[in-house]
């Protein structure tokens, strides 16, 4: 069958007020691009008319502007899971405006098919190439598409020239069964594939095409500093100590790295580091140093949900993707995240930490406990069930005033159970084997900044060592009250 | 080869200070029973002497007092893993007399192979069988013992007659590679077996057995109450629900059931829930009402660690081996507990809350949040992995006095990612699909105590809609540290 071709705003008019719609991608790769804009001026449109219109959206992971910006800015979101960046997006949820379910990405397919988040009305993906009889070639990024397309009552192709077909056998896709007919999934190594490349739907829910030639909106990232340099740095060199001692395999462990400016610095030592051999990875995001890594040789093989890459790294991958497919495979992100697979393959996982605490604890997600930021993402998928669980973050931040570091995280996102080892720029603190009291006395002295190390030392003081893990409630959050009081952590008086 | 035949005091002499050791079972159920007492003895006469003697403890999970408690009353021990349950090492742990590290259960057998925690000097072991080759039968439980003993440098056996070679059958004894070799762990449903019955040990390093005949020292439930009655009922009538609405699949999922008292209630409600199906377990500890359901039909398999049972249900149990033989498997606590097992099998996981908040985070562990009650366990293995993630707790303890739920957990294991469904004995919240502040007033509505409600809706509103989660930093732990100064959470004024 030959589908319709629609304009945009003909394809919106397809997605009603209280409709749940699933997008395909994960991160701006892979994220439609030009109906969800057409979907912000119809809701702008119906709102000025006096009427309602708000969708429940459901995608991979974070998406565009195109996307999460447009929508938000129309207020056109009622629901919104399992994660999003967009400061357009994260106004609205921390307003009020949309209600956000923040989700562990592994865990968002298996939800939907359960039926717990409803049924999926419309889905709307980015498409490389379809045949007639329904066989689509996705782009960038996979995300959850192949369980909210394959659900939906209806399917709109965002087709997008600005991404060659030539990205045909990248992708693996593959649905699992639901319990209690799952089986084993079948990866024993980063590089298996288990599925097929085309995403194969019936071709009678797809109601039209839309043509479009607009690139993944990513951002670059920032150049090294000193500090994600020294945090880089001390990551290479604590991986390199304990594949030395023997604690991590002779043939290294894949590595699972997070996204953001510091997994960018961690990756670049990596790459510099002469004593850890090459290495996979099975990961969420692939990001721009991997292609680097890729091309030194140190990274043998990365699979991964999406490229979530600037466009000249794009750019070098389009060009040469002859060569490139031999190292690459991107999956749905029940796959990339798989808890069966992240604990088979023995993952060293590297996450950052938006607060730590002095006993190990992390907050992955909430500003001061209350505002969300990002969402948890794949961090709890990996960091519970990795072999070796890192994370890594500055010692403080805006220019000192707070501490990445305190005496109670406040909101715990992966409790202490889940953190091995934590990494600032000042050092590494070795959790593993260690009660509360010991691990607090390294992570000060090794990982917190000097200017706050005397105070977290008499924080700890304070309750003696009469429990297990020597909190004090009462003041456990006085650094961050001070911090909204006054604007500085620094300086806190314990009595 | 033939064994030596030591008396205790004999083999607790091949135990030095300072060495690690460690321990078969998995709560007092296949713990050792008189090596373990012969060592305190020995510690106490060390100490005596003026001479040191503390060791290093890996054990499954909890043991019984003639373990954990008599090493912790003789302060013979330096440092203790994976969980503990015994006042008497409760009290060492919380005074800084011995070092605790609280860990995910599934983890420790890989993190001992590691190297992370250290070699192991001696492991001491229950056994009903033993052949001259060092094929062990083991006992009520199964614990990490498969790891320690093949890694120790020596082993003492205790062989108790007061465990029937007959349990011959009933052990799955299976030990995984390590990455980058590991494979899939074939287990498709709770009954598959996948190891072999005993565990093989090499016969030159079997340094004595000692012979003993005590019994597993498990103490039985108390009756239930209103309160567990009225908690387990609820658990019923919502997977009842859920499963007529057909997001529990007809055939039903396997279950996994914390330990205690409500754990026994919810089991005896599922019993009696004539909408449930008959259903597999795929759990962690066996305990005394999963005899009654296989009895009855309910049960019709269960894979487990330990068969941690009254005296009375011991009996009935090696009474009718060869019945019980084809429901019931022990497993290694690596594979009872496995991350990947458990998202295959789609478990359903029913875990108590030590308490709550009412954004749906759990602590597990932490008495206002500092005190170890006993550590976290297999709830993390099972929670963050699971199909349906349950956690049930008594809205209030101590007469009304604390509320199990409160504004924020004063120590979190397991954040709102993990928990679907919180249910007290006044109902249920289900907390799937729904933002933090619907999750609030949803578990203040349902699941709080009538008493509390007023004062922790006031809580909700003092934040506002100006973040996702309204949550006050400077009042969070005013509950707490009212009932730390006055015994009582009830009355708090917020201004």
């Amino acid at each position: 069958m030959s589908f319709a071709h629609l304009e945009p705003s003909e394809a919106a008019r397809l997605i009603r007020h209280d409709m749940t719609v699933g997008f395909s991608g994960f991160t701006p790769a892979g994220s439609p691009k030009v109906v969800s804009r057409a979907l912000a001026e119809l809701a702008i449109a119906e709102h000025e008319a006096g009427r309602p219109f708000k969708i429940g959206m459901i995608t991979g992971a974070s998406t565009g502007d195109s996307l999460d910006g447009a929508l938000a800015r129309a207020d056109a979101v009622k629901f919104r899971t399992p994660y999003q960046s967009n400061s357009d997006m994260r106004k609205a949820l921390n307003s009020g405006k949309a209600e956000f379910f923040d989700m562990h990405l592994s865990q968002l397919q298996q939800v939907v098919r359960s039926g717990a988040l409803g049924k999926i009305d419309v889905a709307v993906l980015e498409a490389a190439d379809i045949t007639e009889d329904g066989e689509i070639l996705l782009t960038s990024g996979v995300g959850s598409i192949p369980t909210t397309a394959r659900l939906a009552d209806k399917v709109i192709v965002e087709l997008n020239e600005a991404h060659p077909k030539e990205l045909q056998g990248i992708h693996d896709i593959y649905e699992p069964l639901d319990p209690p007919y799952r089986k084993c999934i079948p990866i024993n190594t980063p590089r298996d594939r288990i599925g097929v490349p085309r995403l194969k739907l019936d071709p009678k829910k797809i109601v039209g095409i839309v043509r479009n030639n607009q690139p993944d909106d990513v951002k670059g990232f920032d150049d090294l500093t000193d500090t994600t340099r020294a945090i880089g740095a001390n990551v290479a060199n604590f991986l390199a100590h304990e594949h030395k001692a023997g604690r991590i395999p002779k043939e290294f462990l894949p590595i699972q790295s997070g996204v953001g400016n510091i997994a960018n610095a961690v990756m670049a030592a990596l790459n510099d580091a002469k004593e850890i051999p090459p290495f996979e990875m099975y990961t969420e995001v692939i990001q721009d140093a991997v292609f680097d890594l890729i091309d030194s040789g140190k990274v043998k093989f990365a699979s991964g949900c999406s490229f979530t890459i600037s466009e000249p790294v794009q750019k070098r991958l389009y060009g040469d993707l002859a060569r490139y497919r031999q190292h690459l495979i991107l999956r749905p992100q029940e796959i990339s995240n798989n808890p069966e697979v992240v604990r088979r393959l023995g993952l060293i996982t590297m996450n950052t930490a938006l607060e730590a605490d002095i006993f190990g604890n992390i907050n992955s997600t909430h500003v001061l406990g209350s505002a969300m930021m990002n969402g948890i993402g794949g961090s709890g998928d990996f960091t519970r069930n990795a072999y070796l669980s890192i994370f890594a973050c500055p010692s403080v931040a805006k220019g000192g005033k707070i501490s990445a570091i305190v005496p109670l995280c406040s909101h715990v996102d992966h409790s202490e159970h889940s953190v091995a080892v934590l990494i600032t720029e000042y050092g590494v603190a070795d959790l593993r084997g260690k009660g509360p009291e010991v691990r607090a006395k390294l992570i000060i002295e090794n990982c917190v900044h000097p200017s706050y190390r005397p105070q977290l030392k008499a924080y700890l003081e304070l309750a003696g060592h009469n429990s297990h893990t020597p909190q004090t409630l009462s003041k456990a959050f006085r650094m961050h009250v001070q911090f909204q009081e006054t604007g500085s952590m620094l300086g806190v008086d314990w009595n």
